[in-house]
């Protein structure tokens, strides 16, 4: 088996959303493609399979890393260099192929050049071994023990000019419509008196403060995260989100001896290293916060396995994981790790957000796909993108990488 | 006065050495040139100024990031929203424009991206007014006190194929030669009974242990580094940087607790946040240890005022800061605002490393140099290469960026 050509495009999912911390009008992800002939014994003879991988949001798209760096050293690796003992392409093997020479440190943008071709890799062999991803993983990982659901909650509630505390409510109860029963909206990007009554108004669709959720996205310095965690406090939110930067771990140590409630944090930290900072310094609770560590923006699944191991050698259970993204790939992962259940974005970041179209929500939970690989040709709005890449990555006279 | 079009070019600055984590034989890097016209007072109607900047070794050019994202900011920004009250182009104006719409955290890729353009852009105006970079960093920030010159040492005594214990010994004493006390060599990257040899080797050409650092590039597990620390001790060495990887602070305070020496750090952290927690969590020793946070890789001199200035409230001297990168735009900032010394590679990454031709290095220190802006058209064998971007920067039909 070896990887024949790669494809990358770059696709806009702005958006006239806004959060605390920045606009999504100009954000961008990279889509990929990998080619690889059928070489495993028993497959020799069928198709050219292809794998599919993408960025997450709120990082942007990553074509200069994918073509001055990684798509090259992952074409000029010898191809028996990334195989495992089946015959079958590994991702572990492509990562180290993909990170040589590059030193320790400064883990922002090639984690995301990364983690785009590791899921378009994990992508192509569940396809190779005919499974589901997240049979895959269980299979590997967890003694084969694969959930039955994820627990998902529909991410929203953004700032956009003109929206009404009506508009919030119906956008709260269209999630409840949907089968979700719990939501998260932003907060911080206007004033505390705004905000309260933006989470009131939530609060009277979604009816406990356990079915919402609250995101500052970093925003806040310490005292206006104070004053925050002081006003939501007798709410008992679902949890309070990136209060603070997310490298000030001082900062969160603070505020978790302040805020009885949940905290979630780690969506902006994008290796094992970071997050396991967050866990050393940040003074987080293992009884009840919530980590957000996202596979695509960190390096993929291969660092992310790192990164679980981590977590559970500090003392965390696996369940406080709910990766950040929304994404098939991140589901796939916490049905198939058992992880605490994972994001979703039923508005926005069309058309990589969201999952299946197989996959309904119910009551909250969602059951996993069943076709091969991470489940692309489920979802007709990405696939339609995806298929055009496909195409091209299998065109016979097409340059091997670009 | 306005930036009137931006330019870039990737230069390789590959080289057969290796260090314990990475060899640099596909290293490269970027060169930006920034031109404007002189709309300031007094100054209109003359020639058009041209600001260059260029990244530090050890990271990639970030050709796809400054074309994605930060030239199209900086060309996108309305001229007047980047000019100071002076009316010059102000390089922390310039910053906000280039970061917009940047979530916070991930701090690598983009933090060279806008680290080039900083420097360009603090050349450009110190062009602008006159002065050499560092007198308008002395008036600026430091009273007015600029230091006579700066502390310097050459790094080198990296692994190549065929280098034997001469070879080395005929390296240092050529650094000794071009007057040099202090020198650097690495260590790691074969058994520490190898480079023990290795390090006695250089001891015989420079005699005292303060006179040579030793450089592990974070390659060592704890074991390795406690015996190495316990190895090295008796030497008094310079310092022993880089003992472990940039991000495990723990790692850092248990070495620290256990080498009397000093430790130097920071050359793969690329954010003041960064930078706080390693001054936070790492356990590191304000009266001895070397703090080595390079501007050009970490989003600039913008960024790396902000850190000068936690450094300070974190107690600690800025004399203990003495940048990695060997390059003219740290050498200017450690005369201007008063740092303990800069990095030097008298022997690789030319024609990036090294000062203007006419800085004759005397008893292992180094004097300011005297033309507008960084110097670089005082270094003969830069300015060559920046001679061409600054032409194509200037062609009157050409594009704004690219």
């Amino acid at each position: 088996m070896r990887i024949t050509a790669i494809r990358d495009v770059v696709a806009p999912i702005k958006s006239a959303i806004r959060n605390a911390y920045i606009d999504f009008s100009q954000m961008t992800a990279s889509v990929v493609g990998i080619a690889a002939d059928r070489g495993a014994p028993g497959a020799a003879g069928g198709r050219p399979i292809v794998g599919f991988g993408f960025n997450s949001n709120g990082r942007y798209a990553a074509q200069g890393l994918l073509r001055e760096r990684f798509i090259p050293r992952l074409l000029a690796a010898p191809p028996e260099s990334l195989l495992d003992e089946k015959g079958l392409i590994d991702p572990a093997k492509c990562w180290a192929a993909m990170m040589a020479n590059e030193k320790p440190g400064g883990h922002g943008e090639r984690s995301v050049a990364v983690g785009v071709l590791d899921m378009a890799l994990w992508d192509l062999r569940a396809k190779a071994e005919g499974v589901p991803l997240w049979k895959l993983l269980a299979d590997r990982y967890n003694d084969g023990k694969a959930d039955p659901h994820a627990w998902v909650y529909a991410a929203g509630g953004y700032y956009y000019p003109g929206k009404s505390l009506k508009d919030l409510r119906d956008e709260m109860r269209h999630y409840r419509d949907l089968g979700y029963r719990a939501v998260k909206m932003k907060i911080g990007g206007s004033g505390l008196a705004d905000d309260l009554a933006r989470i009131e108004a939530a609060l009277d669709v979604v009816g406990e403060g356990r079915f919402l959720a609250v995101d500052a996205n970093g925003r806040f310095d310490l005292e206006t995260a104070l004053a925050y965690a002081k006003a939501i406090a007798p709410f008992d939110l679902c949890w309070f989100e990136e209060p603070v930067d997310p490298l000030d771990y001082l900062l969160h140590a603070v505020l978790a001896q302040r805020y009885p409630g949940a905290l979630a944090a780690g969506e902006n930290l994008f290796s094992m290293q970071d997050a396991r900072n967050l866990l050393r310094h940040g003074g987080l609770r293992a009884d009840r916060d919530v980590l957000q560590f996202d596979p695509a923006l960190s390096y993929g699944l291969v660092e992310y396995l790192r990164t679980v191991e981590m977590v559970e050698a500090q003392g965390w259970s696996r369940r406080r994981l709910v990766p950040h993204g929304g994404h098939q790939f991140a589901l796939n992962i916490a049905i198939g790790l058992g992880l605490g259940g994972n994001e979703s974005y039923p508005l926005v970041f069309k058309p990589f957000g969201g999952f299946a179209d197989t996959q309904r929500v119910e009551e909250g939970r969602i059951a996993p796909h069943t076709s091969p690989g991470i489940g692309f040709e489920l979802k007709n709005d990405l696939y339609t993108v995806m298929k055009i890449i496909g195409e091209a990555v299998l065109a016979p006279d097409g340059p091997r990488g670009g």
